[in-house]
């Protein structure tokens, strides 16, 4: 059995955070470890408290992770400190993890903020150098490339911008953008559109959770790049149309709605690795 | 979709704790949620560190859920502090919560002790009397009753002591005792066993964790508390039985065991709720 982590912040409301994440490497057979970065008390209508992990506890639970069950692909989430960016990137690089899916938080679909300008520096300097992929919304890709972000043309350069500037590849959703909901993909020299409708339903809690999520569980079962984010691209638009209607505010995804089929997230016969 | 509440710690390992439940619920179609009580640096040989939370946090983590997405059953697994038992007592009265599961967890598969005897005292006055239905193993059915257990009418008189002391269904765990696993329901009076063949696989990590949350999840799809611990049985030998093999020590279940088979952990075609 693949195994994938997250490095995230809990959402108790279990729509999005370590939550969303479980659910989604859990949908896609991939064994799920998690080291949280911060609590929150939290549902479909926002945050109402934040309670943050002490970089060096979040540190131990890393150790106790990578020296036991090594995972094969990593997502990071929400960071609370960046006091927690270098322990991070250090245990990254100590135990030369791989396919790392960085997913640079600011804001959740509710609204409430959920970083720092300093988390995001520190993001820039540590984190994204060491990225697989980073997977920025328009409003992170803008803050990312210190550009306005205002059709795909500019997604276009934004993506070549922050690709130059921290030598990772780029997945910047346009999801917030316009009516549909085509992603661009820039990685070594190359540019490519995964294109996708949008689905009318308000109920997006954890939707970029759980596409960094699919992303790493794909990696970690050993798909190229190009063909994890399609597949998560699938499972994202799936969990999203399936409908579910939970709580007062944006509501969570379906993450089992896979289940309903028959299927695996790829669209495959299910299997067990 | 049916909803389902973790009160529990997270372990980092993904095997026990808010994990294991979260990828149980899942498992079953259920919509898991969750309010953490400690965070761990844990992994299948140990517990190497442990962070409470607050108890007043606890309570934040329990508001949010409860006024937006109500569960239709909660589980509790381990408590940190006697003042989180007070708060997750007080919650369940304040929000009138129902199928309420209570793993007493006093030792975690590795050996390492999770909770304190101020914490079991006061479970015993303010949390089991709410219980629909507590899941001590033969170690915390000794503690809870008092007595020695060694065979299984020892389990009996045990549960019946439990169950006189603090008027909640009891499923008695034989799984400690002899080469069976044979478990022994005492509510309403009446007693009832569950015979189980013992699984020939040390990986038990989480077994406890995943029962009583494989326990809620049928509670919320409505099925009745015997077939509800029947069901539960049957996913928990499963996902032993699938002989997942991770870490150095005792390793984690497979929670997704019936996807290689296309079923449901009840063995019933799938669907979706």
């Amino acid at each position: 059995m693949k195994t994938a982590l997250t490095i995230a912040g809990s959402d108790s409301s279990g729509g999005a955070g370590i939550q969303a994440d479980i659910k989604t490497m859990t949908a896609h057979g991939v064994y799920a470890m998690s080291a949280v970065t911060a609590l929150t008390a939290q549902n479909t209508t926002g945050v109402t408290d934040i309670m943050g992990v002490e970089a060096a506890f979040l540190g131990s639970q890393l150790d106790s992770i990578f020296t036991d069950i090594y995972p094969d692909a990593i997502k990071t989430g929400m960071i609370f400190s960046a006091e927690q960016v270098y322990v991070i990137a250090q245990k990254i690089r100590d135990y030369q993890a791989k396919n790392i899916v960085i997913d640079p938080v600011m804001v959740a679909t509710s609204g409430s903020t959920l970083t720092s300008n300093e988390v995001v520096e520190t993001m820039k300097k540590e984190l994204l150098p060491l990225a697989t992929v980073i997977t920025p919304n328009i409003f992170e890709a803008q803050v990312l490339s210190g550009m306005e972000i205002r059709n795909e043309n500019d997604m276009i350069t934004a993506a070549k911008k922050i690709y130059e500037a921290y030598g990772c590849a780029v997945l910047c959703k346009g999801g917030h953008l316009q009516e549909n909901a085509n992603d661009l993909l820039y990685a070594d020299g190359e540019l490519q559109w995964f294109y996708g409708d949008r689905i009318f339903n308000s109920n997006t809690h954890g939707t970029g959770c759980t596409l960094s999520s699919a992303i790493a569980a794909n990696l970690a079962k050993g798909k190229e790049l190009a063909l994890a984010i399609k597949l998560a691209k699938q499972y994202l638009s799936g969990a999203i149309g399936a409908g579910l209607n939970l709580g007062k505010g944006r509501g969570p995804l379906n993450h089992v709605y896979t289940f309903s089929f028959g299927q695996k997230p790829d669209g495959n016969k299910l299997e067990n690795s």
